[in-house]
């Protein structure tokens, strides 16, 4: 593939990009989306041509598949799938960026980008991947920051309860329970991912929910005392059979929906055991990690530091090669993936 | 029926109680409860004797005639049920009660009852009916206090949904809203009562349930804008048609669970428009008052200042005769009451 040749010049050559083809009904399917070819785009006046070299594939995207408003517009039919996304810059006008940088930014599933340069940062060099800028210092691990000290609040000897706790949000959230001197316990899928978050992440238990036919026999086995702060990346179901287990002002995050992103409302299963919400003086509340803006380079030095002194592990799950994008999104939704989930644009 | 004649000294006469007679089964019936005629309590050794004059009826009180522990500890069979009741000391050797003073405390369904004076407080002399004690300065005023102001915090301009909300909590919850320059609108059962909520309480609409098959379309008529809080007293199938026209931010203020007391939490309708708690940032948090004792003298002076001034009205539904406690208190769940329910002993 050829690089971009300067503002104003047409640049050469074509590259790939995935469009939404139809939307979902139910679990998204491959046919859902449109690989398609179209000319690389040109230097913009002023701005400049991006090369992606990760791309993310996020569960949270399939809320923007359907014809509903979520906490984004809906994609139109035949627009490029939105992901978060890390390259290298091939050319720039734009003062802030020079040829070589990797930046940061949200070009979605395609090969290639141009821009004015808004949205988008550039990677700081702190000896980690560059991936790492759209994964556990991305939104994934900004969802599990604030989240995390924001709404759960562990303290010290509290018990957490994180779902899809060896995900990217997850991981990153438990470890900071634990930081926060909280008794962390993990639900995922399968012993892999089990012995991980016991055995590397040094979590106090986890329960594998496909060994688990009573997810709230299973949870209060591992959490005797009750449940101080749930973390949830799962849905109503999850959290249902939490609720009884919820001790005196507990808190939960509804960080994510995984289990009910693929079917309407009306169809998910129904919170029902809420009389704990007055019982037990329970707070839910939902985040989005973009409202706290402001507050991203704090949350930047405390995620590195924690990196750095060995506190905070992450795991990436890279597919490689741009044409595996919509199979690897469609794979998060049965557990495929064991870390934060990327491809690698080879 | 005679007055009690001193310490030590066994009083004559008999009084009447009732008692738990079984766990009701959905719908509480009058034979749930059992009415018996026991001896007057004697006068305890530095404590007071007391003739209740009003007792409450709550819809709370029915998760307490269950063997699952709510709120609070379920009752035992054979057991007083649990009421707020304001009586008149008719003796005491307590220090800080004396014969004739007006005392707020939660005697129960009982006509007369003796007390080491723990738990009890003396009416003050407001210029208001003792019975407010327990009303719109008891438990159901407070409630409306602090689950108005520390969950749901209505800005001005704001839209405050209140159900329930000609009852003793959401009537004075609503008014709390409009004080803090809310807009709100009310959800009643009949003409009478919405009249009532728009009339004499000024809200700015109040939607008749009983005449609404689309209560979700009917919330979105009468609050154009959204609503940024609710204020629930009906439980979960309100909630859930409410949850689609909640605000960005919005509030949820879990006050109580009427529809759903009666019947076990897997028979319960489900919240399943939850995916509102993150595409709208939601926050929904239950709330009992007993949490915020030591605010109450606050509290209290705010709630008189306000009905002084003129801003906060209460209605009370008084019943005539103990021995229609039971239907009394099996009517808030048809909503026959309008307005604080007591009963008044003559």
């Amino acid at each position: 593939m050829s690089a971009a040749t300067g503002s104003g010049t047409a640049t050469t050559g074509m590259h790939r990009r995935f469009v939404l083809a139809r939307r979902p009904d139910g679990l998204p399917q491959v046919d859902d989306f449109r690989l398609e070819s179209v000319p690389l785009p040109t230097l913009p006046a002023g701005g400049l041509l991006v090369r992606n070299r990760f791309v993310s594939v996020d569960p949270g995207t399939r809320g923007r598949l359907g014809d509903r408003e979520t906490y984004a517009q809906p994609l139109a039919l035949g627009e490029v799938i939105q992901a978060a996304t890390v390259g290298t810059v091939e050319a720039s006008e734009h003062p802030k960026f020079k040829a070589g940088d990797w930046v940061a930014a949200a070009f979605g599933w395609q090969e290639w980008a141009a821009s004015d340069g808004r949205g988008i940062r550039v990677v700081p060099d702190n000896g980690l991947s560059p991936s790492t800028a759209i994964g556990v210092l991305g939104i994934p691990g900004l969802t599990a920051y604030f989240g995390m000290l924001d709404i759960g609040a562990p303290q010290p000897g509290e018990t957490v309860l994180v779902t899809s706790a060896a995900g990217a949000v997850g991981s990153a959230a438990g470890q900071i329970a634990m930081i926060r001197g909280a008794r962390v316990v993990g639900v995922a899928g399968g012993p892999a991912k089990c012995a991980w978050l016991t055995g590397t992440l040094g979590f106090a238990g986890a329960i594998d929910h496909r060994a688990v036919s009573d997810m709230t026999a299973a949870v209060a086995a591992a959490c005797p005392e009750g449940v101080d702060v749930l973390f949830d990346n799962v849905g109503n179901a999850m959290i249902d059979s939490v609720l009884p287990l919820m001790k005196r002002g507990g808190r939960i995050v509804v960080c994510g929906q995984m289990a009910d992103y693929n079917r309407p409302a009306e169809q998910a299963p129904g919170l029902r055991n809420t009389r704990a919400f007055i019982g037990q003086r329970l707070t839910m509340r939902g985040l989005v990690a973009f409202d706290h803006v402001r507050q991203y380079p704090q949350a930047w030095a405390d995620l590195t530091g924690w990196i750095r002194a060995g506190r905070l592990k992450y795991r990436e799950d890279v597919v490689e090669g741009f044409e595996h994008l919509p199979q690897a999104f469609i794979g998060l939704f049965t557990g495929d993936n064991f870390g934060r989930r990327l491809v690698h644009l080879r």
